[in-house]
């Protein structure tokens, strides 16, 4: 079986555009659709899920903090409950259009800070475990962190993700921008074929790190992020678990 | 049969808190519960769907136009698509939370707005139908009016209520303010039992109006919301279709 | 002395953009700058009047209805006095970049459905105008609407705006859609040299019309705005008034 | 001259009420009136403007963290230009309501989350600064915090505030809560009467610590707030520095 490949679509607000979610579909298995709190907005949803549907591409929840104006990118101190209901209100939301589709939800994944913040604290990942108990759904995030941890004990079904145009430090940790940067797709297929064979990456500093690569993740709104897709689908589509 | 009565509930916001819906709870069988757009927030909505569980209340979604500072209570135009999608995001994101207590979706109630928008007009009424097709759910309405032609037409089972605490004008319109005027449980009584057994309210200018009443609607709003609640709750009680 | 030209800028968002701000600025003389209800946020606006500022570039105020996911373009219906103190919300908010610069005020051009709504209803004109007299601000309208007529009455000095990238119909009215289409530079500037020396246009039906031309408005958000921009700032540099 | 007193005013919403303003404003000297962004419209701002200049009021301008959902008092990671640019943006729309009434800005407080993070990092509290400093506006604050060392190394009048009714631990930092506790006004006036006096308070775990008083503030959603106000005024009505 093929390594799958997922990337955050859906993230257009009204008549602002992010990423081109039409260009990128054709080239991934997995989209991870924005939910309003961070980018997108029902008619932005609808539109992605259709979209997705016609590519045969499956669709998750990407829930965030209530940070529209930081795209998300923003860490804020919620209280574990009312974060617990922020992320049902989300993946509901997105749930409806699945329904209207007759598509059934795939997974979940915490977008942007909400992301970083439940890889490093019990509290967070808790909640957000708490709300995909809901809706049944597995749960993407970074093996070796409390992501994997925390979604494993609450029985959740854990998706290991390797970034391809992401870079890593030597702590494993992923660096995070607030706009990224524009990576070369052959230099991303290589450092996912090494992934996905190897469980390994070159860190920022040198050494090399241990990664999880259930699935791939690509971002739309890096510059050039058509052709990195493109190009990591190419090279998984050859590849053979 | 008795009259069942269903209650605006969920209208707080954060720390702004509106209605008392736990007074209130007992005195109603259904809540329309608010999604986020013109009230309520992930954990109101939580608390509401649970108070209802814990009361044997059912539960329906009260969509509104995307208007929280209005309390959706400001006409605005919207395509039909967007409205559409506005609406299927506001039931879905209830539906999670329904699903998170194991209760099912009740109905669907537009609210304020796009209350009176989808009585008067045939593309709002026929994007409200849209959107509870995708949940299936019967939808709350006035008889007589576009809401009772188009869900009928749209073959979604149709619920008329009756206002226990607003006026009627003799056009059998309701008289909406921004905010609702007290009113007398006893004088409430009196108008909900006449019309559930004649179908019939007098109107403001004097003449009576038909008004269909399969279901008989309070407000948590009013002032004295809960002794009008109970009052009618009771005389409906001993009220047998 | 030469016609100023106008253009709606800062309608950036978070990591949305919206206008190519830095490209346009040297080509225009007055810049609109969105204050946060229909497009913009405080990052957006500061950086918009530095660069305005950097260009020798006069700023002014760009109020909208509430309403960024519908860009300001969706018709509300507001009260009077709550529409005024909406305007004098973003224009204050703008004012304070303005004061970080030392910049006055230029003016108060309403953005959108509220600009439309202004040219068609005294309400609405009367409620821009009243939150304009606060800053003692010239307005930017339509000649020959309620817009002229209102604003004058309020005593408030008056600019009529000729649009070089948007088509008239045969009653004046500007054709306003939610996405604006290309138009070609020489084109524009046909229109513009015409409407400045003869004070008409042709209309999309055929019959000129005639039109006020106090200052010329381009689009920032128009395919090739930066081209019309220029050709139409080149061609009214030549022509003296 | 007896000691000013101030209070959080204009903290509804919509057709949410938060604190009764018109019962507490002829028992306090200042109002922090809030800008939008944790609490307030621009009809409730205007309201209370007038509301104060009525009853003789001077009024600052009471920004926060962009979280109406959270009421500002959830902290957020804002980068220091974001930050001020926010403050910016809400301290101008709180100057549109004054310009209107001819009232001038008497200060700057920064509310919930952003005070308390103003109090323990530099980085914020030169943010604050920098947005005052744009205004030429005294700051208000805690003694012996950041506050205070921030605030006037950037050449800003400081203004130390002593809170009538929160309690205080060791460190001399304030207890701060998502909803305020019930207080005695008797019980307050002592409070308020040493820190004038003596500049200290008894904190929650028994020994006294040192606090300013240039100013007693007093919050209106406080349950009591009025009663709580209308002592705290007359005991220092009769206390002359």
């Amino acid at each position: 079986m093929s390594v799958e490949i997922n990337c955050d679509m859906g993230e257009s607000f009204g008549l602002y555009r992010m990423g081109d979610d039409a260009a990128i579909m054709p080239h991934i298995t997995i989209a991870n659709v924005a939910c309003g709190f961070h980018a997108s907005d029902p008619t932005v949803m609808q539109r992605t899920v259709r979209l997705a549907k016609a590519a045969g591409v499956k669709v998750g929840a990407h829930p965030s903090l209530p940070d529209l104006q930081g795209f998300g990118r923003r860490e804020m101190k919620m209280g574990s409950d009312e974060l617990v209901a922020c992320i049902i209100y989300q993946v509901g939301a997105l749930k409806g259009f699945l329904d209207a589709e007759g598509m059934p939800l795939n997974h979940v994944k915490p977008h942007g800070a909400l992301y970083g913040m439940a890889a490093r604290s019990r509290e967070v990942a808790e909640a957000v475990a708490r709300a995909a108990k809901v809706f049944g759904a597995p749960v993407f995030g970074m093996a070796g962190t409390l992501h994997e941890t925390v979604y494993k004990e609450a029985g959740l079904p854990f998706v290991s993700e390797f970034y391809a145009d992401l870079d890593y430090d030597q702590s494993g940790a992923l660096i995070i921008t607030r706009e990224h940067e524009a990576v070369e797709p052959a230099a991303a297929v290589q450092r996912v074929l090494r992934a996905v064979r190897e469980g390994k990456v070159r860190s920022l500093q040198g050494p090399d790190v241990a990664v999880g690569s259930d699935c791939v993740c690509v971002h739309s709104d890096t510059p050039g992020a058509v052709d990195v897709a493109k190009a990591v689908r190419e090279a998984l589509g050859r590849q053979v678990r």
